[in-house]
């Protein structure tokens, strides 16, 4: 028991790169691979078996969802050449063409949308802003799940929100009807040994965690802090990073948003007013 | 190894509630915590410990999230009054009162236009709708480790999506400042066990599971299916509900969301411009 405790410890500690951290009460597979947790970016050609990839999306279904109105679908891209060309709109990110699979996970209001349609029903709801986040929302649990139970099997994962850059061509690609969105797409495989992944730090936790009411006290400080213990994890792969810097540049301006500053009228044509 | 895995097969099985369910090929204690979610609605007064909520928040931020931006935070409230209010505020859900904490998942934006401001650097990306919706998904993987991380434990769990049936007085009563949004409750608690709460069963897999690009073939069939299975699962609790009813009530209006219909105002007010 101390021993499973001082590697609990470890893998918290691990998670925030904190010279001294908080022990770990209790412990179990299931907090180990949500601790364990790295975006993985360079894959081995095994395939996912179909048996698996079921295994993925039962658990993706067991999330919760909004009212139990189920707002969203996967799409599993498995063909080489339609994972290619996703790819190349997803911000030409290459482990999307490495993996065996991408999984595109959407906001789909169609489904309820086809429901009302047959009953001549109103379904006035969907079309609002609301409806969007709850659909999204939908969408990011059950991704969110997959993701756990791809890393419990030993499968590797990393999300892509570049699937967003260019939601027309994407949406053509998969043949998305009217009311469903291209949320985020989750690449899974077998993780290339070779890459040497690591658990990367995050802020520290009285940086994100409030009590009761928000609070900002100590923010300035926990920030400097965060920014040491980040360039220490980027120094190990020989990277000169300020975590600060990228921030700034990734929200900096419409342009660094990659074509993502578009999103309102795409939503719109794809069938989401967002009244 | 036959034992588990028809175990497991039973539990995926009890995911659809489908007669003729697919094996199960590999099983893990992951898949089971993450198969068995059922929401909890009514609770015991038991504490939830600290070490154990910063065990939670530690699972939440081992989550995935876009561009490492942590762009959200979580509001502990355990104070038995202003958890009475946000129940009020949010539904007025009793489970809320019971349990003894609610987590309030919120999008931060605030965090990074601090550190913009102090460096007297621009951030005109987080004004776009494209910074909500990662904000929005951010805390939504973060909630969905913590809520996997607490049923692990033993805990029980249900999500607050009326938390935004209010946002103005949420704000207020959580001291939001401009750039951080309640996405999200998150009741935690140890279970009465007189609830007998069930895993309710989903739409088939077909029904959300597309290969390659997206299909509606056999929906109709599919719906119908589901219809009866979740009937059967109502019945056993002594209820006459119709899913199709009900998600064409819950999106039939704008009157049916609750005051969630001017959310792009309310979040307009408090910091995301969403443009």
């Amino acid at each position: 028991m101390t021993q499973i405790s001082a590697f609990a410890d470890q893998l918290v500690a691990q998670r925030y790169r904190d010279p001294a951290p908080t022990p770990a009460p209790e412990w179990n597979p299931v907090l180990q691979v949500l601790h364990e947790h790295r975006s993985i970016r360079r894959y081995l050609a095994d395939p996912v078996p179909d048996a698996i990839l079921r295994l993925l999306v039962s658990a993706a279904q067991s999330a919760p969802t909004s009212s139990n109105l189920q707002a969203w679908s996967v799409i599993a891209v498995r063909d080489p050449e339609r994972k290619a060309r996703l790819a190349t709109l997803a911000g030409d990110q290459d482990h999307i063409r490495q993996a065996p699979v991408l999984l595109v996970w959407t906001a789909d209001l169609a489904r309820l949308r086809a429901l009302a349609a047959e009953r001549g029903a109103p379904l006035d709801g969907a079309d609002y802003l609301e409806s969007s986040y709850v659909a999204f929302l939908d969408a990011a649990l059950a991704a969110q799940n997959a993701a756990t139970a791809a890393e419990s099997l030993g499968l590797g994962t990393v999300y892509i929100g570049a699937i967003r850059n260019n939601p027309e061509q994407v949406a053509a690609e998969l043949s998305l009807p009217p009311g469903v969105f291209a949320v985020v797409g989750l690449v899974v495989g077998t993780p290339d040994p070779s890459e040497d992944a690591r658990v990367k730090p995050r802020l520290p936790q009285a940086a994100v965690l409030h009590e009761e009411t928000y609070d900002t006290t100590g923010l300035g400080a926990h920030l400097a802090e965060y920014e040491s213990r980040i360039a220490a994890f980027y120094a190990e792969q020989n990277l000169e990073h300020s975590w600060i810097d990228r921030v700034l540049t990734r929200l900096g301006s419409a342009a660094a948003l990659k074509g993502r500053d578009r999103l309102r009228d795409q939503l719109a044509a794809q069938g989401f007013p967002l009244r």
